[in-house]
């Protein structure tokens, strides 16, 4: 196989542009997954202070760079400057945060228990568990997020806070802007003297696949489609040695408006909706894809008010020509499907449309997700109408429940609502809109699969780091071999709990 | 397929005693797993305290029943009513103490970001995060320890704690202790007015098979043997909806003695060892499997010690039939190997065996575990060849370094010894002996594979309760819909992180 040119196209042309890189060569990508293996000493070496200078020096050189990134992640995606910006701001953002959780120290799960040799039912030795890194961390990046959960978003950022070198597969619909975030990152590795090759990409969906599987490789953060996204899932796991694959594949994100929040604001809602299920031309993993209303005047209220808001929302191009193609014909069919009305209609546009179906009636294709500016309203008769059609959703990012004044309380219909949803989501929303996701401490974002391969973990907010660490345990250590986090005296100052108790200064 | 008995059979007579229950059928092991699933919103209801005393219940009934449980248990597995007894205390204790990680609460991890209109880089809403737990989950128990890593054990505790009801897949070792066990958990779950059906047991490999597989199970704990692990663990990634698959799968546990703490101490760690490597009649899954100690006279030294010390150990029946061919054909293999040298053979027999090889010629077989009352001693020239052997040695669940008395402090061989089989193994100790593993807020019970099928987690200490819980944030809820473990107030009291910092009174 001759060398394969990886082109930079315009999203909004779909002209190529100009050749940014060459796919990986099998040889490249084994190079890459044993340089980053390499530096991994160092990167763990530098410990807490050291990776939190390093994270901010890539917050400051991304933002350095942030009016070639913009323009090159404008060109490659079409998703506009002022979101692109706030892309930025969000991954410079979320990489300061993780130089604060470096620094905050809670995240170690510094456990020491004292030896008791009179302890039930057996002796008891000195034991000391703090989570160290799990090494070399391959990262797909998503086409939808040029800058957030690409070359400097969750995954880099937290698999970097925890100590793990990144070797990044760039998404195809955006190499150009990879290159350039990649040479940022890598310029504040030697800025601070670490290793450039902390951060690392390569290209080429072959070279993604030998990734998958190099033995240096610890572990896989994916952002990505249902099927791709398997199919890595399942080489990782038959692995001679399997390594965790952190997927998110995809999500249908149920949104429930209840008969009193609907005969309140039917309106108010359709008007958020509209906004919500469109953002980014609907290409978002948090789209509300499949909204339940009451059968009856409030619900036709809403869906009414839902086509009119959304009819006023322009299309646009979307991120690459096999996503357009996608989107069309997955509106094709799911607008073909008996028993289902159209409420609003794009004909062969990437533009808003608005599909309506019964609880009762409602056909398997509607459960799965359609990557863009698309909507499905189901409309439920009562209560086990609608638990019956929610037993059969998928599992997902986020559930929604709008609700009424009156059912703020437990036991309200709202209330068996939230609880039934969040068997089957990792957040749930309420009178609100779960596009947009933001980094804190408190986040989660993930969700039972399909949402997610692995719904104990999110890839967004400060736990995102728990992916790549793992537990040990050190037992009757002398204490000059120990790590510093663990020593007795505690010369971090770091939180610990010592004895089973908790404390502050450790 | 007709009805199949499950016999309870004398380890020390190999004579089948009675047929105790019979092998689960395909709609027996489903029903069961629909059982689990209709319980489970009891169990998350029972809340903290509910559960705490349902733990502290569970730990009663076995205690009460105690007398019948080791006898049986000792008829099955031949192990002796002193190990036994401490083993049922070790079960009653991991009860008790994972009432307190109840009643502590950390283990929740909640998380609350109160709203912030004016955040960078973005508004920010209201978000609170804490785990919950997965669901039903399937326990493999294991053939060496009838009580602690079987029904009432450390997976089944864990679970229990996180609210999740249990399936336990019996060990076909000891299927009457199995059945003794789970009447007096499900007779505990019955005292504190919760459902028996918390606690389940099947019989039968099919029945195992059918369990990994149906789709209410949303985890699997498992302690057992590399190829019936890897099975399992392929056919759980495998499921349409994939879930975790806990399995502790085999470990060879490295011990290195350094040239200092040969020349110190040969005889005493000889001493040490023998107990270690013998314990249980080696059948435990920390035995340390290989050990290496320098060439030359001091090595020496400690291989004649080990032999005589280990000559003066008895042997005993094993665990099960199949389990002493095993071991019997192993050792034999082991003896047979070209370069290697016998220094303690017990042929045909379920007794100690030591076995020597060069580090420089090591065989690959001699890197696999060899359950039984076997060593393999590695004669290790200097360090470069100790630590290419060491780079052979698979994932671990511990790693012991003996040290000399002034190698205690960074740069020394037993330092960097310490560094490289941290990356190996789970759990560090330092001139012990890893046999023996503490119930405590510190352990960590597991390691890279195949010692584990997931190194982030551990089956023994109070963090194993992570692998059955996930987590949910909740956005701008109503207060009066939050868990009561998030309302703003803390109605219970609990540790949280507001705001970004860990508050020990929430």
């Amino acid at each position: 196989m001759g060398e394969m040119n990886v082109w930079s196209i315009d999203a909004r042309t779909g002209e190529k542009v100009e050749a940014v890189a060459t796919a990986a060569t099998e040889a490249e990508v084994d190079a890459a997954a044993v340089r980053a293996a390499q530096v991994a000493p160092v990167l763990v070496g530098a410990g807490l202070e050291g990776r939190a200078r390093l994270l901010r020096a890539m917050a400051d050189e991304i933002e350095k760079d942030g009016d070639a990134i913009v323009a090159a992640a404008d060109r490659e995606s079409a998703l506009g400057e002022t979101r692109l910006r706030g892309e930025l701001a969000r991954s410079a953002y979320q990489l300061r945060l993780f130089a604060q959780v470096l620094e905050d120290g809670g995240y170690l799960e510094l456990t020491i228990d004292h030896p008791d040799p009179n302890a039930i039912p057996a002796p008891r030795p000195d034991l000391r568990r703090m989570l160290i890194p799990v090494g070399p961390v391959a990262v797909f990046s998503a086409s939808n997020f040029p800058l957030a959960f690409s070359v400097p978003g969750g995954d880099t950022a937290s698999a970097i806070a925890a100590g793990c070198p990144v070797v990044v597969k760039a998404h195809s619909g955006h190499p150009y802007t990879s290159q350039l975030c990649a040479a940022a990152l890598r310029r504040a590795a030697a800025s601070v003297a670490l290793p450039e090759d902390v951060v690392q990409v390569i290209h080429g969906r072959a070279g993604g696949t030998r990734l998958v599987q190099h033995p240096a490789i610890q572990a896989v953060g994916f952002t990505g489609s249902l099927g791709g996204g398997r199919a890595l899932y399942d080489l990782a796991c038959a692995r001679p040695t399997p390594i965790p694959f952190y997927g998110e594949l995809g999500s249908i994100n149920p949104f429930v408006v209840t008969p009193a929040a609907a005969a309140e604001r039917a309106e108010a809602i359709a008007t958020g909706l509209a906004g919500s299920f469109t953002l980014g031309i609907g290409q978002f993993c948090t789209k509300p894809g499949l909204v339940f209303v009451p059968a009856g005047g409030d619900g036709q209220r809403l869906v009414a008010a839902l086509a009119d808001a959304a009819a006023k929302i322009p299309g646009g191009p979307m991120l690459t020509p096999s996503i357009r193609d996608g989107f069309l014909s997955g509106a094709a069919a799911r607008a073909a499907l008996p028993g289902v009305r159209v409420a609003l209609a794009a004909d062969g546009q990437t533009a808003p449309h608005v599909i309506v179906a019964s609880a009762s009636t409602l056909d398997d294709v509607l459960l799965e997700e359609c990557f863009g500016p698309l909507v499905v309203v189901v409309e439920y008769a009562d209560e086990d109408e609608l638990f019956a059609a929610l037993s059969r959703v998928p599992g997902s990012l986020t559930a929604t429940v709008h609700c009424g004044q009156d059912e703020g309380g437990a036991g309200s219909f709202a209330d068996r609502v939230a609880q039934r949803v969040s068997e089957q989501a990792g957040r749930i929303l309420f009178n609100g809109y779960p596009t947009g996701v933001a980094v804190t401490w408190a986040q989660h974002h993930g969700g039972p699969y399909p949402a997610t391969t692995f719904p104990h973990h999110t890839s967004v907010g400060t736990t995102a780091i728990r992916r790549f660490l793992r537990p040990v345990a050190y037992q009757d250590a002398p204490d000059g071999l120990l790590p510093a986090e663990l020593r007795e005296d505690n010369p971090l100052g770091l939180p610990r709990r010592v004895d089973g108790q908790y404390r502050l200064d450790g």
